[in-house]
């Protein structure tokens, strides 16, 4: 049975270590790949083009929208984010399955052109901890803190959008449980109707 | 975050090897209960009372169902089977997972009540090797292997019913797949309400 790749789709509140968890998972497991977004905000240091972001152009950018080269993007602070599409769809094509990391907008983009890519929702253990490990990275000001805070309380109302939520209670528990979710969901019957019906067909020839 | 259990409901052709693959899974972990049904036929050798079934009189099963002591029931070739509510509803509230094995009708009576019951549906590889399978057994006729073919091609119409399929290729891969798919099910929002709403009570207090 050829398995096909499926997308899924992570977000999170800022803090809640999504990014960690994603790179322990594609690290330990090689059947997934992160996707890489393109951007036109220039490269902040140590930053490389083609691994953090593909850095391009506004003109490069629009060039993608018009051409339906992303499969969904947006724009903050004056400038451009979005998901490369023929990235994403050669992994796909080749059995992988693909993480993007994007936000609540994003995430409702991608399920409207693609019904089964599944939506996780990563959460800390509590909104304490949230904060503790805001100020632990010790880098950001008092102000920048209180709006991550804030726009967690916006993005916790969206919850009931994702398929799964994850608790990032402890890194190696937590890639696991991301494992088992997307392993589950490779398992359903609407994924798996070229098997089932090989299997119909089978016993009717027995 | 105090877990509630679930009802998983486990159908599968006969010899796909789902008693087996239940057996091993509830060994290993030890979250989950198998549920026991009350059978009005008699105990075959070997069969115990309280271990393969309860098995009780008609008169009994009968005050079972107007009492509405079972959360589902029907009657194959003169006698009757059923799940106790009691003892299914005691695991759920003790926050363990109660598997069930029973085919379709009674998968989809036990979905009307119990909504967020998980329905899995296990699987050979291959109709052949479903086939060598109920032969290698060594116990059974050709007439009743044929009817348990055909059996499982009524069956096979019924899989998209089901919120996941299991091949049972080799037994230890098959019980880490049923495992991961119920870690992934107690994951979803609508299971994690009481832990999102808490989440967005502290983010409001911070």
């Amino acid at each position: 049975m050829k398995r096909k790749g499926i997308i899924i789709v992570v977000s999170g509140f800022s803090g809640a270590g999504k990014g960690t968890v994603m790179k322990a998972l594609t690290a330990k497991y090689k059947n997934y790949a992160l996707s890489i977004s393109a951007t036109t905000r220039d490269p902040r240091p140590g930053e490389q083009n083609g691994r953090e972001y593909f850095f391009v152009s506004n003109e490069e950018f629009e060039k993608l929208i018009k051409e339906n080269g992303l499969i969904e993007h947006a724009g903050y602070v004056d400038h451009y984010y979005g998901t490369p599409r023929k990235f994403v769809e050669d992994k796909l094509n080749s059995g992988i399955d693909v993480i993007l990391e994007i936000e609540i907008q994003g995430a409702l983009q991608i399920k409207k052109q693609y019904k089964d890519a599944v939506l996780l929702f990563v959460m800390p253990p509590s909104a304490k901890e949230l904060e503790e490990r805001l100020r632990g990275r010790g880098t950001e000001t008092d102000e920048v803190i209180r709006q991550r805070l804030s726009r967690a309380k916006e993005e916790a109302e969206g919850i009931e959008n994702y398929d799964y939520i994850v608790i990032n209670d402890k890194l190696e528990d937590c890639v696991e449980r991301v494992n088992d979710i997307i392993t589950a969901v490779h398992n359903t019957p609407d994924r798996n109707l070229e098997f089932i019906n090989d299997m119909r067909r089978q016993l009717n020839e027995l």
